[in-house]
């Protein structure tokens, strides 16, 4: 079978993680490309993942195209401009999340991917785990019953250094874009938009958000209660209670979880299901990008465009609720 | 020495367990009198615990004052009532937990403890824990630093019959006075009142709270995102973290949780600090109400009357916010 080829912008260590999970997908893979503003960070990641071509314009880049599909792994500042460039020349996008860094973007993205017939994903690559699918089916089998409640957090101390890109309002930084929309994802995952959104949070003397608490309410009753932070450091479970049962996703909920615990109000014992895979589990995420690509479909049933703009207007919203502004790119 | 003598308003189950913990205080405690609207169950709970005389007639009990202190648990519609009689007949008084169903009457009854000179306490018991008392010298030693989030749930899925005194809005039901106020007492605790406050949930029919999630934001820029539930039941844990470590109570947090666990974020390692004492630990709050009723104080400098009223009145806000409305008495 012949290999799909990958070309890289961004070879920093998600992309690096990236192209290690590469050899778990069960068509061959190859990265062909690689793009960086920096020479020797290209040069660098192309000899690490034996890559043959590594450029430092997206021009050139793009137009050597050889490749089936870029994986964009940027700070998200650069996202817009990088994924609207290859969009425009009819490359499938799969983006880092977030995808930008508003729901305008996100828009613009969706417009020119729908004009260019051409494939765009938001790499929110944990809707593609397996743990993420355990939790959907057990909630399809009804073994909680109505989601009433889901509580989620993502909080990271990151070292606070000039070159710490958290604390960098010109890089987006913040706890929310980057750690906030997992959980923020979580949510909307399994209740959908919320009918309203409330949001605290602490801002650094940069004015980006050093945390962020945010409340959802839904039409149904439900609630989210969900956190990020980049000062503090507190456990990353996630819990999904219904009237007839209870899912804990333990720590690390957002990653590879050390279980997946069931528990029926009804029955009084708890069920504790595995998760267990090869790698960072980027696999997954890849195998729904060559499918889609494959079947010239433009975005992902399983993480569509439209939910993508869900989760950046909520995003949006509570940034103007923490009074966060990017000066720069907004 | 000489005993400390109780009269119990409302000898049900938590009457019971307080009773039993009398064994642990260190000075001897005999309960000497019992008033129930029932007179079956005063009978049968002065049988249980050879109470020589019981009433169902609060002026009669009064009256004869048999005791030093008075205990009060009836269900919290009845408390107002009960502790104002008791008050204005002198009678140093601890009631359970919410005090009363609203600030007005906590002002009441402040008032009328402040001109009979008489002590008033509200029972919430786990202030006196040495669970709380471990977390607050943590705090105070600095091990975590500033307090930045406190995350606190406590949900019971409780039987939806016709007798639950939990659905029923004549009795005061919902999640929020009864099991609401921990999580509520724990971020007053330690981050005070908040400057604002958010709060969605889930109406039952009858308009009691089943569920409500609530986000305080403090100016500091703390926060605490808090959870009770009458139709879930979740992990009783409550985390609060700083930005130099985290503190876990683990579950069931309320009560005697099975162990503290301190993470220093300098430090890679958790301390694991353990929880034990004998009974329920009633007998804590109960040294300090004979304490503070030996020293002719009218609060306990521990959790002081506006303690109680500042909960009280954001207990109020997030009913108003919630449309929970105690029609009967209010």
């Amino acid at each position: 079978m012949e290999a799909f080829k990958w070309g890289i912008i961004g070879p920093g260590s998600i992309a690096n993680d990236f192209a290690d999970d590469l050899k778990y997908v069960s068509r061959p893979q190859v990265i062909t490309s690689v793009l960086s503003h920096r020479e020797e960070s290209a040069k660098a990641f192309a000899e690490k993942h034996t890559v043959p071509e590594y450029y430092t314009d997206i021009n050139a880049f793009v137009s050597k195209r050889n490749f089936d599909a870029v994986y964009i792994a940027t700070p998200h500042t650069l996202h817009y401009e990088q994924a609207l460039t290859c969009l425009n020349a009819g490359i499938p996008v799969l983006c880092e999340k977030p995808l930008v860094i508003n729901a305008d973007q996100v828009r613009d993205l969706i417009h020119a991917a729908e004009i260019n017939k051409c494939f765009l994903l938001e790499g929110m690559w944990i809707r593609f785990l397996p743990s993420i699918n355990t939790v959907l089916e057990l909630i399809e089998k009804d073994k909680i019953g109505k989601v009433i409640s889901v509580k989620a957090s993502m909080s990271y101390k990151a070292p606070r250094d000039e070159d710490n890109r958290y604390f960098n309002p010109e890089l987006g930084g913040g706890s929310l874009l980057d750690l906030g929309i997992y959980p923020v994802f979580l949510s909307h995952l399994l209740l959908g938009k919320p009918a309203k959104i409330t949001a605290a949070g602490k801002l650094s003397p940069d004015g980006v958000d050093e945390t962020s608490a945010i409340l959802f309410s839904y039409e149904s009753g439900a609630h989210a209660l969900l956190e990020s932070s980049i000062i503090t450091q507190s456990e990353l479970s996630a819990e999904i209670a219904g009237d007839k049962g209870v899912i804990k996703i333990m720590s690390p909920w957002n990653e590879k979880p050390s279980a997946i615990i069931l528990k029926e109000y009804a029955r009084n014992e708890e069920e504790e299901l595995p998760c267990e895979w090869v790698g960072r589990g980027f696999q997954y995420q890849v195998e729904e990008v060559i499918r889609c690509v494959e079947a010239n479909e433009i975005y992902s049933n399983l993480y569509c465009h439209h939910f993508s703009l869900d989760i950046m207007e909520t995003l949006d919203e509570v940034r103007r609720q923490l009074h966060v502004h990017y000066e720069k790119f907004e």
